[in-house]
């Protein structure tokens, strides 16, 4: 089984509203030495997707009646309330706090909101490194979210192309000849943690490259193979 | 910011009770080439190590009085129940499935316990492997959870040694220099959801190094850090 390569992807510059995120993503490898080739799957965070694609709203920071009508806004169910803390289902299906309205890493007076359809978001960028180098790459768009019963935050996929989200392994056997039953493994969520590792929250590294993945994962997923429906889900 | 490495450490053979699995690894890493470095963090899943400690119990997989009695003696409390399927707290404040009582990898008539002491398990390890080689590493003992709302499971630490579990990046500042709040990111699951992608499930891979991680991470840790205490958690 061959190794992987977490190799992070800097000087990327600031990322502006109606920017192309493929083509700055394909210049800032080239200008490091580390081209991007086949069977590569790039993360990319949410912060700069969020930026680039119009996600980004005024918001007064101290402003708490406002920030709660925007968290509202994007929110379709509220699980959990606490002070200032609220945990919602968001319209994606996803479950995290304040609807992933995110204050950081934005100027004072905006927050980023999540990108509209996060799977879109990934083709996009797939997209535009093909015709960019003729290369087919996976894209994982990934996001920080808490979990409950775990203190610390994991970064996970809230979008994916050209890869699987989950791979099931049900029906294969283990090393001991037995059928496995539970192993439907969300591997893009995995990738997301291990680019998480190269990027830092403070070090302003927006994407990593991840090498040497199962060639096997690179179909036509989509983030919503993560989402648990509500009918299976014994917390919601 | 430096790549990362993971490395799958292949041809280990089957682990028996009582064996020292620091050993095993230090000579299956110098049988691919790959020998261990100060620096690596070391990925060891649970299978192995309760194999070791001499986890393993009887158990008649289709009698499922004695597998509920068993799980039940893994409990202090049950969070959810359905069917077949129990999702608990462990003596160890680990919230997951059936008391983490694992059936697959185990020979029919067994089940494997998790370890009584994880971050104990890692200790032991990377003694051991200090001993032989002189080489001071991290280790993360890994297991794999399911999630709430999130489909598909991930692999996620349950010891560490030598590495911090959880690092804080409060009060340090985002890349425009405003002060970030919630940073504290659980690297260790971050470390074991990598090394998952290339152990897979059926693949008999149960240690993996991953090269590279950031210096200032490898400190005195401890599981502990991961568990959300019980007053904290909206979700117990």
């Amino acid at each position: 089984m061959p190794s992987l390569g977490v190799i992070p992807i800097e000087g990327m510059g600031e990322v502006r509203p109606g920017d192309a995120i493929g083509t700055l993503i394909v210049e800032a490898a080239q200008s490091q030495a580390t081209p991007i080739a086949t069977g590569d799957c790039l993360v990319v965070t949410q912060k700069i997707v969020s930026k680039a694609e119009h996600r980004l709203v005024e918001l007064d920071h101290s402003d708490f009646a406002a920030r709660a009508e925007l968290i509202a806004s994007e929110t379709v169910r509220v699980l959990r309330r606490r002070g200032d803390l609220v945990i919602t289902e968001t319209r994606h299906g996803f479950v995290c706090a304040n609807a992933g309205v995110d204050l950081s890493n934005v100027d004072d007076g905006y927050a980023a909101l999540l990108p509209i359809d996060g799977d879109r978001s990934a083709h996009r960028i797939r997209n535009a490194i093909r015709a960019a180098i003729g290369v087919d790459v996976a894209v994982v768009i990934s996001d920080t979210f808490g979990r409950p019963w775990r203190h610390g935050l994991t970064d996970v996929a809230i979008g994916v192309a050209g890869i699987a989200a989950v791979v099931d392994l049900r029906g294969q056997s283990d090393d001991r000849g037995q059928e496995l039953r539970v192993t439907e493994v969300a591997v893009a969520d995995e990738i997301a943690a291990a680019a998480e590792l190269v990027m830092g929250k403070a070090t302003g590294v927006p994407v990593a490259i991840v090498r040497g993945l199962d060639p096997s994962w690179f179909r036509d997923g989509s983030v919503h193979e993560l989402i648990r429906p509500v009918e299976d889900d014994l917390f919601r």
